[in-house]
Formats: structure tokens, sequence, C-alpha cells
């Protein structure tokens, strides 16, 4: 493109930036910590505020404090309701958490991110907690080899050494063979996953049924049992279906 | 702001143009219909849509179709614990609904808009559905002459003519010396309101309660019953405060 289109989408991504910060530090930020946090100038971030208000998608609490502004609302619930996983899934993962106690979780892969679109959480003190809806990195964890099994492709995007890539493309053929992928301190020290996927009526792989929490209790028996009830509970869901977020999958 | 400054907020202001776009129309909408609806030239909706898709807050579904990415989900739930009503205002809300049988809803202001957050909607087959979150005229209804008293220097800024903003600077008077609002008519031939201030603990309007549905409907006794209904749950609710979101108002 031209010249011209870099600082246009450049503005797009410092309005999103600030959005981002705003949902991650609720519930008020002052404009000082706005321009510390985006390392933006602070005339930059007063116009782009002044705008985000004028759409009612940032608020001016009080002075120089801001936080997300209710037209927030209207978005929510379209992507609530597109991104919604049927009732019926939500049980099947309710029962994976009662049985092995651990967070279950529904990833779908979206560009080079893969996000949680549903969670349970596990019923250990200790336990896995991710953030709905937060883009995550393609190129790490059980879901997302799972994941990439639908277009492995893709892996010579993400952002990987040679040999990094080419572990991770012999990890996503494994899932592929076994069904099921694993990871252990890929992301977080300490932090284990099993994956299985959960396919579309035409077979493909729409997304990835994931079980997390803290590595030492994923070992031996108990990782075996939960791989099992998971890759299960994985085909049951690919057989009967999520819910009309397929559409989208 | 300087000349470049300009074209850079215009972009964001093309970005969110797409997002609501994408919110009114779900759940896909093909590429030639968002160039059409937006009136942007072709190359600016496909760059911004490959922006929007790289932070995974616009997901192409199928070829050339768009949908709105999950993760909207996670501004989703911050935005949406923020702008909460606490549990009594929503069973306040739902008794005027049981007695009255019309639309009860929430509205704030943000910047030049009113903004409804909760909604309970009527009983009656013919009745108000407000889109919560959606940015609505400030110059029009019951709700806004209400949050206009606390800020009436704010009719100068709205886009009216010299004759209906003398109009609006009176009812707005009006409105704070009778302590409510009323209108029928004003943003939707046949659509009528009721409105009465919700106040902080120290005396600002920080919100509005609002009782709408159509006009046929609210006249005479029925409309004076709903009104001294509205009356009394709005001051109940400025006794006892309407939850956290109070913080944002």
């Amino acid at each position: 493109m031209s010249v011209a289109a870099e600082p246009q989408v450049r503005s797009v991504g410092r309005a999103f930036g600030i959005l981002d910060l705003l949902t991650r530090r609720p519930p008020v930020l002052p404009l000082r910590e706005i321009v510390q946090e985006t390392g933006l100038p602070k005339t930059t971030v007063v116009r782009l505020l002044a705008d985000l208000q004028r759409r009612s998608v940032v608020v001016a609490v009080r002075d120089g404090e801001y936080s997300l502004g209710a037209a927030m609302l209207s978005w929510v619930r379209a992507a609530e309701g597109l991104w919604r996983v049927d009732e019926e899934t939500h049980a099947v993962m309710a029962r994976l958490v009662r049985e092995h106690g651990e967070t279950v979780c529904v990833y779908v892969r979206q560009d080079l991110n893969r996000i949680a679109i549903a969670q349970h959480e596990g019923r250990h003190t200790v336990r896995n907690v991710i953030e709905v809806g937060a883009p995550m990195p393609l190129w790490a964890g059980a879901a997302s080899k799972v994941l990439l099994t639908a277009k492995p492709q893709l892996v010579e995007r993400l952002p990987l050494d040679e040999e990094a890539r080419g572990r991770l493309l012999r990890e996503v053929a494994a899932a592929e063979e076994r069904g099921w992928a694993r990871s252990d301190g890929e992301r977080e020290v300490g932090a284990a996953a099993v994956a299985a996927p959960i396919r579309g009526r035409d077979g493909r792989v729409i997304a990835a049924l994931n079980m997390s929490g803290p590595s030492s209790r994923f070992t031996g028996d108990v990782l075996a049992a939960g791989l099992e009830s998971l890759r299960a509970a994985a085909e049951r869901l690919s057989e009967r279906g999520i819910g009309s977020v397929e559409a989208l999958l």
C-alpha cells in the first residue's frame, strides 16, 4: 500500500491498545498511567481518548481518569451471542471439572492466536485461570498443537527460530496422529495441559477441548485418566456439535 | 492539532464503524456489503479488516465473509463488570415492569449521548425494546431531559437550531423543577416515555430511570400511575445506590 496507509493502521492499533489497557486494569486509570503504559506522547493519548470518548467507547470518570465506556455493552451482547457454546457443551465441560478438578476450556484459532471462548474453572485452590477472549500465542500449549493440525502450514508464519519451528511441526504431526496433544511449561513454567480436537460436521478440527492445571498434578495415572475423559468428551462434542458458534469456525 | 492528526483519528473512526456494522448485522457480512454500507474504498476496508483480524477483533469466517472476533469477549467481560447495576436495582426495575407492563431502563449520559446500561423489557406484545449499550441522542427523549438537568450547558453543544435549543432548555428546566420528564414521539413517532432522576450520594443526577412504550398507552390515569411508581422507585434507588457502577458516574 501507499505510505499514507501506515500511520492510519498504526492509530487503530494505538486505540485498541488503550482499550486493552483499560480492560486489563479496571475500574479506572489516570491519564498519567495510560501515557506511561502505552509509551505514547501525551498529546496522542489525549487525542485518541477524546475520539474514543465521543464514541462512548471510553468514558472520562473524573478529572483525568478513564474507564471503558457503556457503548461497549452493545458489542458485548453481539460478541457473546456469536461466540457462545451451547448448554450441552457447558454441561460436558462442567462434568469434566467435577470428575478431574482441573480447568476446562474450549479454544479456537483466530489468525495466529488461540482464544478461549468458554471456560469452567477447576475446583482446586491452585488452578489455571484463563482470560476468556484474550488472544494467546499459537506457538505454545497443547491447544495450539491440536488447532494447528487443521492448518500446519501456519507454523511457518509463527515467530520461531528454525529449531523451535521444526519441533513444533513434529509435535503438530504427532497430535494429528494420536488425536491429542500435551504441553508442560511452554508458556508459563509450572502450567501443564492436555487437549483434544473438536471436529465440525465435515471432519475439520474447529476447536480444541483443553484441560489445564499445575504441572505437579499432570503426571502418571491422574494425567492418563484425565486425558481419557477429555478425549471421550471431545468426541462426544464432535458428534453432537457445540452450538451456533460453529458457523464462525 | 496538526494536519497529520486528522487522518489518524479518521481511521480509528472507520475501524469502529466496521465493528458497529458487524454488531448490528450478525452473524456474518460479506466484504461486498461492508464496502457498500461504509461507503469506503474497497482497499481501505480490506486493509482495516486485515488489521482488525490480526487483533482477533474481527474474524474471517469464509472467503470474503466477516464477523466479530472472539477477542471481543475479554472487553465484554470487563465492560459488563464495570457497567453492571446491582441485583436490588434489577429487582426494583423488574417490579415496575410487573406492575405497569412497560419497558424500564436505566440510562446514563456519556459525552453527548445517552446509553441504556440496563433494561427490563415490558410484557406487552407491542413494547419498547432498547439496545443496551447503543449510544442514543441526547437531544430527544424523557431520559435525556432528566440527564441534562445535571449539566444544562451541554444543550449548547447539541446539533439543534435556535428554536429547538430554546425548547429543550425550557424542558430541562421544567424537569429539574418537577423532578421528572416526559416525551412523546421525539425520537420515533408512536414511542413515549417518562423518566425520573437517580441521584448519587452527593445529590448529583447520575442516571435516569425510564419507562417507555407506545404513545397510546402513555396517557391519562395509566400514565399518572406509572409515573408515580417510577418516581418512587427512582427515589428508592437514589437512597440505596445502584451498585459499583456509580464509581463511573
